[in-house]
C-alpha cells in the first residue's frame, strides 16, 4: 500500500507508526528524518527505519507517504524544506496536536492547502519521548482524528485513514476548529494544570519538604508534568485562542469552588464530586471498550 | 505491644493497618467497628478482624489502642460514642486527612484534648475503598504525619509512632496547622482540580463524545476523580480555610497562564513547564527512594 514512507521526526509518535506499519507488512521502505543523529542511529539499529537523513527534502524525495511527527514549532520550516521535492501523487499527513496552526503553516508555505495534505492527530502518547519509547501497539484501540479541508482529495483522505486503521486505530473525521476546542479541554488544559500545580508547589518556601507528603494519587495526577516542555510550549501557543478561553473559564470554576466551601453542608461540592466520579467511571468503561 | 486493637472504620485505611499489624505479630485481638454489616462480615471472612460490632462504644471497651479511620464528618459522633467507654490508659489515634477539624471535634466532645489522643495521618491510599481494597503493605515506605499537641502524652505519642514504624511507614511529626496547609496544596487542591475538570467536561454539550478523545495521560490525571465523593466533601469542608486560599491563588496562576499565551515566543510558559518537569522528575526520585 505504501512503497516508501518518509517519517519526519522519528520519536515516540513517528517511531511507533513506523513499527506498526512494518508489522502489518503494508510498507516497503521507511526513511527516517530528524535533527539528532544519535536518535536516528538508534532508530536504524532498532530496525525502526531503513535509511536516515537529516534533510527533510531528501526524505520527501521519492516518498509516496510523508508523515510529519515533529513539534508544532517546526512545521512551517519542514513544509518549506520539502516544498518542491514532493512527488506529484505523494500524500502528506501529520501528527500535530493542534490542527488550526498546522493548516495555517501549510497555507503560508504552499499558498493553498495542497489537496494531498491530510491533517491528522493520533490521540496517543506517554510522557516519554524519543525512538526508544516507540512501541508497535501504541495506536491499538486509540483514536485518530483527521481534519480534512473542503479541497482535500478523497483518495488521499482514504489512504491516510486506511494507514491508521491498519495500525489498529479508530479513525474519526471532524472540522479542525472543533478538534482544537475539544483538545484544549481534554488535553491542553490538563497539561497546563499539572505543569502549573507542580511549579507552584516547587516555588513554595518548603519545596524540599512538600513533595515528600504527596500520596500516590499525586504521582498519577502530575505524570503529564513530566512531558516535554518545548513540545507543550508549542502546543499551547499554537492553540492559544481556544486554550485562553478554557483556562479563564476553569479559573472561574475554581473561584466558584472556593465559594462553595462556605456552605457548611458542602451540598454543592458533593454534587460536583458525585457527578465527576460517575462521569469518570463511565469514561473508563469507554476506554477499556476501545482497547479490547 | 497492643493487646486489643479497636479499628473504627474497617475500610482501605483501617483494614490495611489491621493486616499490617497482624503480619508483624505485635497485636493480640483486633475488634472491627463499622456501620455496614456486609463490609464487617467480609472483614471477618478475610481474617482482617477477629470480632465485629456496629457500636463504637463496645469496640472501645477494653481496647488499649483505638484507631479511628472514619470519614471526617463522622469523627465528632464517634468521639461522643466512645466517651466514657475508654480504658484509662488506652491510646486513641486517627487517620483523618485534616488534623485541625479532628482536634476541634475532640475538644468539643472531651472539653480538653485527651493527653492519650495522638492525631495522625497516614499519607497513603488509592481511589478504591472498602475492606476488599485493604493490603498488608499499604504503609510500606509511605509517610505518616503525627500532629501532637502540647499536652499530648510522650508515651502515647511514642507508642503510636512505633505502631506505624512496625508497618514500614516513615513517621514525621509537625504542627497540625502546618499539616493542613501542606495537604491543602499536595492533596486537597489536586483532588478538587480533578473532580472539577471531569465535571466541567461532563457538562459540555458534546459530553458523550468528549471523553473519547482523551489520551492516556487524561486517565492518570483524573484517576483521583474516581475517589469517594462523601469522603472528599468532608475533607474539603474540614480544611476550608487553607483550601480556599489555595484555590484562589491557583485560579490567579491560571489567569496568569492565560495571559502568558499572548507572548508569541511562549518564553514564560517554557520556563514554567521546564521548572515543573525538573521538580516532578526530582520528586519521583524521592518516591522511589522512600519505597526502596
Amino acid at each position: 500500500m505504501i512503497e516508501r514512507l518518509a517519517v519526519i521526526g522519528v520519536g515516540l509518535i513517528g517511531g511507533s507508526l513506523a513499527k506498526a506499519l512494518r508489522a502489518t507488512g503494508i510498507v516497503g521502505e521507511i526513511v527516517g528524518c530528524g535533527r539528532g543523529w544519535p536518535n536516528l542511529e538508534r532508530a536504524l539499529t532498532l530496525g525502526v527505519i531503513d535509511r536516515a537523513t537529516d534533510d527533510p527534502a531528501r526524505a520527501a524525495t521519492g516518498a509516496d507517504m510523508i508523515f510529519i511527527a515533529a513539534p508544532l514549532g517546526a512545521m512551517q520550516e519542514i513544509f518549506n524544506s520539502i516544498k518542491g521535492h514532493i512527488t506529484p501523487n505523494a500524500i502528506i499527513t501529520d501528527a500535530g496536536s493542534v490542527k488550526g496552526s498546522v493548516i495555517q503553516d501549510a497555507l503560508k508555505v504552499f499558498g493553498v492547502i495542497p489537496p494531498n495534505f491530510v491533517p491528522g492527530h493520533p490521540i496517543a502518547g506517554t510522557e516519554h519521548s524519543g525512538v526508544e519509547a516507540a512501541v508497535v501497539d501504541l495506536y491499538q484501540g486509540r483514536r485518530v482524528i483527521l481534519t480534512p479541508l473542503p479541497n482535500t482529495s478523497p483518495k488521499a483522505l482514504d489512504l491516510v485513514e486506511r494507514m491508521w486503521l491498519a495500525c489498529g486505530a479508530v479513525v474519526t473525521r471532524m472540522d479542525h476548529r472543533h478538534h482544537d476546542e475539544i483538545l484544549a479541554a481534554t488535553s491542553h488544559l490538563p497539561h497546563m494544570l499539572a505543569f502549573s500545580l507542580v511549579d507552584s508547589l516547587a516555588r513554595m518556601k518548603e519545596n524540599d519538604e512538600i513533595f515528600k507528603y504527596a500520596a500516590g494519587g499525586f504521582r498519577d495526577f502530575t505524570r503529564i508534568a513530566s512531558s516535554n516542555p518545548i513540545m507543550w510550549r508549542d502546543i499551547c501557543i499554537s492553540n492559544r485562542d481556544a486554550l485562553r478561553r478554557t483556562l479563564q473559564s476553569f479559573a472561574k470554576e475554581l473561584n466558584k469552588l472556593a465559594d462553595a466551601l462556605d456552605n457548611p453542608e458542602g451540598q454543592e461540592l458533593l454534587e460536583i464530586f458525585t457527578r465527576a466520579k460517575a462521569a469518570r467511571d463511565r469514561y473508563l468503561d469507554h476506554i477499556s471498550c476501545a482497547i479490547e
